[in-house]
């Protein structure tokens, strides 16, 4: 629960600080002592630091989801899923200052929303030593969350939607959405109050981008020709080295995702418990690439390395909600199950023919439903009951309001490339430069 | 302005030091109180770690250039300016030993350059609690800026320089130019007397690597057939996800080219300031692509993402010279005039018969000066006649040197692939590796 | 040599705390004083913070050994060196926990193994203040370097060895070989207390993986058609820029690998001895690509770029035994026979006909050799006889026990590619994923 942990990490501080006091004092303590105030800097330094560091590690993972989809999407649809990124990217870096920071975090007070307007960070050289960290370091950190919200929708509508109605929806999501959903649990709203708990956002983040992406598929529809008479037709990515790296960089990128939502480093305990959360989040990742593949030779008798990144990625979203109280053994059997969810819930999306081009939806709503819901097993404080109330509560509220997002958007600007254009390639549809000139016929093949 | 907040940051140090000893001791105080110690060590570890951590950060960046010029030439000079990438961030390290820093930082009191001779590193276990922070964290992260204005050069002058007249130029650049001019502010020189301000570098570094470009540019002439009777030929880029993933990384990597620029994270209001930092640049990058986007789409009616990139750039570099002052909405208004800067500057140079392979010019040299120009609209102790003088200074000084050498490198071992060299391409001709032996007809085409 | 640095650093700590107070009690002292206890909780969150940063930089280095590798191979055989490379990533992970960390630090005492069964992280909230450290943090960043040994035999044996017998070799090398040859050294046990010096693993790590790859290399053969009557057939990899962005990868990975090795952070001799490591590291790098460069020039005619990344990896490898002790002088000049090493040791190894897909014999065994014989020329507890016992104690027991386990495999389930699967490319034939479907004809060509 980060919204508890952020309060529980400040006030460990203060206690701590105590201790200390307490300790530099055998008999007799000034609260004011000497030792009292070192600790003090000393943690907001480490505090701030980490947010900094699971900041930039965060932002890295805006470049994951641009190499994934890269390396998902055909040749002819490539400039296109790197456009999106970088803009989403920025827009929801704009968005979470102009509105979404405080909806979020500010005001929230057990209730359902938070305030309106932009953020106002530290000024130059601040001193407000009782924050316990610098304002703009958790600013930082909490809008690279954020982005990576809209960053699961850009993968799954790829290859037909079209560049500013994507834009668009980005805006609400990053703007409003994510941050009033948000609110109810890390803004310490009604969720969080009812004692319903997400490490590092399973579903806050994971699958409320689901969610999303969900309602956009729906409303949207697959891309031509991907479900005929005959099944489904395959249609490959362009790359999979891009598709590995991005992977990859998601995978780096989670250790500051997981790792700094522990919100402290000030204390030898936080920084302990980062460690754990370091190691539990590279077991269930590791689970889940090991369980993909062996599943894959199984039943298909070969190993398909789209299943393994995806599996490393569930593996990741499923540890996500509770990356902290399990022990090795339960982070690799969530992981593991994570990896199982991938293999199986990406052939189940075709047969409903809902077109995800990523995986995104397994990967991100379905494994973070998941996560969320074995959170129990390892961490008392939860209760399966509560889990699934905000299981549902994020679903119905996410998947409602982007339904009727997407649909505005539809019967306004459109959404949907014409066919023309969609066999046409958006590269050359609506970004005007091919991602890969020299090569291939990227746009007259498949 | 980094000389001076490197010396306000060790003063601060003491001071705040001072302070925690005065609050220490009610009464009378003992100047080596234990806790002045304590603090002073644990602030050496944070700002060496701050070196540390801003110098891997800007060491990414070199990969980000790389990958940058590899999506933006033809497939049939990846090969070289992968080459090229690796070898001048070589060189830079070596040179800023053997002359860089001295020249840069050892006792330029006030004048024009330093003095001559390799740097010496702290020694094994060293203790020298008075600097503040390890000399040879100092080195690292002030090595990987120089090598920065090295890369800028490199994308300019792609798809036509060889090899070698390249890697001469880099060697008088990183080990002389660089350093010579970098001394005039950031070595306490005398514009640094005269109260000019570049605090991370938007002249010192970008647009330095700008003018040397330009310099070059106009020495070499345009790619053949670039500019026709009929008009500017496009000779579009390799790969748009590479260059997607070096925009990333660039974006990555400038946390810590500005962030680390703070010189100190052993207080709370040097961290404090370092979380501004981040939130800004991240801000002034969002504004450049949006405005980039938005731009586009209404003058060409598609969105060039080459123009995405670079407006994240832009923003990035235009944000440079002053990342701290700003308030939130005063760094998306620098950020957003970058993204149109390079909008505007890049046909600009076209018209002008200026080729400029990836654009750098408009994102170094002008976003560079617009950067540097703007400064007093945050920053109160700027005036923009001093920051005007700057600007000139390191132009003429830069651009005259520059050309000097290009000049003399033409005339003695020549600087220009022949034109047949030119058609095949430099990876046939001078690397001897095709950079996609397997895909399309990278030499045979465009 | 990273146990008794270990040690050093704990003792270091204990040392340092007790002169602070020491220092904190002008006249009689109470061991327990307050400083003491503040030192210690500061150092220790310094020191696992240098853990989990060198921890995820490591960790980065996988994704680093897929993109070199990606490059290296051809199009019909990128999507399983992808495969490889996640899944060996995930191996490493679950092995190291389940016997590699025991076997290699608990209870070794002098010998040559450790204890069997799987390793205990910390409790949540930890607290054990006298290890220095959180013991997660630790194994994740002993974890990170068992998963790069097991990258380094990845590449030598691509295009023509089959996955599961890969994947089983992954096992026995990264749950037993590893570990076990590790506890000699970095375990405290019979080298270490010989007084063999290898600071970060230029034989523990590179060399073992070299030597399991050689291995590997001699039972598997080399690639049809590589070796002809006519000489050797050149199979240039697929892709330049993705084998740059890898070494890129791997040279800012090294800083994790070699700064954190000096495995504490909690002092100003620590952190200044982790500075000197990254500017010594990068000096090597930086010399060894500069060499292969200039070599190349001279005995091609042309300028490998496989040669000049290859050079920085052999600098890093070289270096990696002692990057502490080493002069700048002596950084360059290690790194640079490392490069020189790289430029002959290629072309060799093809006389040999041992086929070595990325050159990962010459820059992980032969340049580890040569890094750790070096060792004595800077440090002056290293003797040249003890350091050769060393090279030749782990080259016989990684050599012959994976000769062994290489036999086993290849007389059980075999390891090789049937000769139609290896024309076809082990893409379609064990993956099912062509790695770039739309560009070429990766599968019909060379």
């Amino acid at each position: 629960m980060k919204a508890t942990l952020k309060l529980a990490g400040t006030a460990s501080l203060a206690l701590l600080a105590a201790a200390g006091a307490a300790l530099a004092q055998d008999t007799a303590a000034a609260p004011e002592a000497p030792q009292y105030a070192l600790a003090s800097e000393t943690a907001y330094i480490f505090n701030t630091l980490l947010f900094l560091l699971g900041g930039f590690l965060v932002m890295w993972m805006a470049a994951g989801f641009a190499m994934l989809e890269a390396g998902m999407v055909r040749a002819k649809n490539v400039s296109m899923q790197c456009l999106k990124n970088i803009t989403l990217y920025s827009i929801a870096g704009l968005m979470f200052w102009i509105t979404g920071y405080n909806l979020m975090y500010t005001g929230v007070d057990g209730g359902y929303i938070g305030s309106f307007g932009p953020y106002a960070f530290d000024a130059v050289g601040g001193n407000a030593l009782d924050t316990g960290y610098s304002t703009a370091s958790d600013w930082f950190f909490q809008m690279v969350f954020c982005a990576t919200t809209a960053s699961i929708v850009s993968g799954t509508l790829a290859e037909r939607i079209r560049l500013w109605p994507f834009l668009a929806f980005t805006v609400v999501l990053t703007g409003f959405i994510y941050p009033i959903a948000g609110s109810w649990q890390w803004g310490a709203g009604w969720l969080n109050g009812m004692g319903f708990s997400d490490f590092a956002g399973s579903t806050l983040v994971h699958s409320v981008g689901g969610w999303a992406a969900l309602a956009g598929a729906l409303v949207l529809g697959a891309r031509t020709g991907k479900y005929t008479a005959n099944g489904v037709h395959p249609m490959p990515g362009s790359s999979m080295p891009l598709a590995t790296l991005g992977t990859f960089i998601l995978w780096l990128g989670w250790f500051g995702f997981n790792g700094a939502s522990q919100l402290a480093m000030g204390t030898i305990g936080d920084v302990t418990d980062i460690s754990r959360i370091f190691a539990n989040t590279n077991m269930a990742a590791a689970a889940g690439v090991v369980v993909a593949v062996i599943l894959t030779q199984v039943l298909y008798k070969k190993v398909d390395v789209t299943m393994a990144l995806n599996g490393a990625l569930a593996g990741l979203v499923s540890i996500t909600a509770e990356p902290l109280a399990p022990s090795v053994w339960q982070a690799v059997f969530i992981g593991a199950v994570g990896g199982v969810i991938v293999v199986f819930a990406v052939p189940l999306l075709d047969k409903l023919k809902i077109d995800d081009v990523v995986g995104a939806i397994p990967v991100h709503l379905v494994a973070g439903i998941w996560g969320t819901l074995i959170v129990p097993l390892s961490n008392s404080d939860a209760t399966y009951s509560v889990q699934i109330i905000g299981i549902v509560a994020y679903g119905v509220f996410t998947f409602v309001i982007s339904l009727v997002v997407w649909l505005i958007l539809k019967s306004t600007i459109g959404i949907r490339a014409s066919a023309e254009e969609e066999a046409l390639g958006l590269d050359k549809a609506e970004v005007g430069i091919e991602a890969y000139p020299e090569f291939g016929q990227g746009s007259q093949r498949v």
